[in-house]
């Protein structure tokens, strides 16, 4: 089947994205507004960037009526309106209903750790709270909010995506996860992936192949 | 456990990424050089953006000694040396090894599709080859190439990561995954995820949950 996009819907668009890029990791973004208020909410549109410095990113779109969720509001940078900080929290299977209660839309400001039943830790770095029962948590610095179909006033179009580009400034890993040379353990973390649909999986079912030609003998 | 990426080597630090951000879902990269040679190459730092425009994208970093690996050559925008196109294709189970395989450094325009055994099959928008193997492929235009760690002459630092940004202008999938509400069905499109170290997952034990306050109850 052929598909162009230009003959398709936002929403179809956004069926064909999360349907055929799976499994997604999850980044259970926590962040504060600039009055102290704590938001948390889960984006499958996520991932690492690179190690030096060490980055990564998640992707919030824009809301069809052009205003922004909160995590975006929150985490872009200061001079645009935002702290300038987040944090993203791991999400093993024994969290997933706390996490995909978190996709709740309350007003701004309504705090999703009181909603779901989890603790606001204190970070290191950031004025963010972390989730305390999440067992990894990356504090963030926004390096920047790049966005794929800006206005003339550097705000997003309505339905359009957002990038953000965060520097990881801390890292907190529960010790029994990790041993000296920084290998987790998959097994202990059993992290869920998101499919299409309202759809997880799990990373049970693992296994191990060689990379390059080896792999093919 | 309290880590500072300030004091970790930068291959800490990726294994940190690669560890916590789990499951990762696999960029099959296809990308032409200038000059017309195939180049594929795996990469699990990429996701979704925006389904308007359809976005996403895919982070090969710059190697520790400064030079570019193949896909962010030939797929940079043409201002900067590239042909501004490439082509993600989706890997299934039954692909595993070929696909990582095309993790071997063969020399610059040497075809890893030759050492996997694979078909390059011409796309109906860009002037790259697609896997004719893999079930889904997304041809892509380049918008724009983000550098974390840029140099004063817009390379990038040897190690830092980039972010290859593309908007989907065509996609191609195998009739029978598909229905006509563009639900993509994942049990027989059975899609591994990258997980750390050499290891990957299946996407073979789903579930669903409902999303907001309804998964609490």
């Amino acid at each position: 089947m052929h598909l162009s996009p230009a003959t398709l819907s936002p929403n179809d668009r956004y069926k064909l994205l999360i349907g055929a890029i799976v499994p997604r990791p999850i980044a259970w973004v926590s962040t504060r507004s600039p009055d102290g208020r704590d938001n948390l909410a889960p984006f499958s549109f996520f991932a690492g960037v690179g190690s030096d410095p060490m980055t990564l990113l998640f992707c919030p779109a824009t809301r069809p009526d052009g205003t922004e969720k909160d995590s975006l509001r929150n985490a872009k940078p200061v001079g645009e309106g935002g702290t300038g900080e987040f944090v993203v929290n791991v999400v093993p299977h024994e969290l997933v209903r706390r996490m995909a209660a978190c996709a709740e839309e309350l007003a701004y400001g309504e705090s999703e750790f009181a909603l779901a039943g989890l603790t606001p830790a204190a970070c290191e770095i950031v004025r963010v709270a972390r989730v305390l029962e999440s067992p990894v948590s990356f504090e963030c610095r926004t390096m920047q909010v790049i966005r794929t179909n800006p206005t003339s006033t550097g705000q997003s179009q309505p339905g359009s995506g957002n990038i953000v580009l965060g520097e990881v400034v801390h890292v907190h890993v529960r010790d029994e996860l990790i041993n000296e040379r920084m290998h987790i353990d998959a097994a202990k973390l059993d992290a869920i992936g998101r499919m299409g649909g309202s759809e997880y999986c799990t990373t049970r079912e693992r296994f191990g192949e060689p990379r390059g030609r080896a792999a093919l003998s």
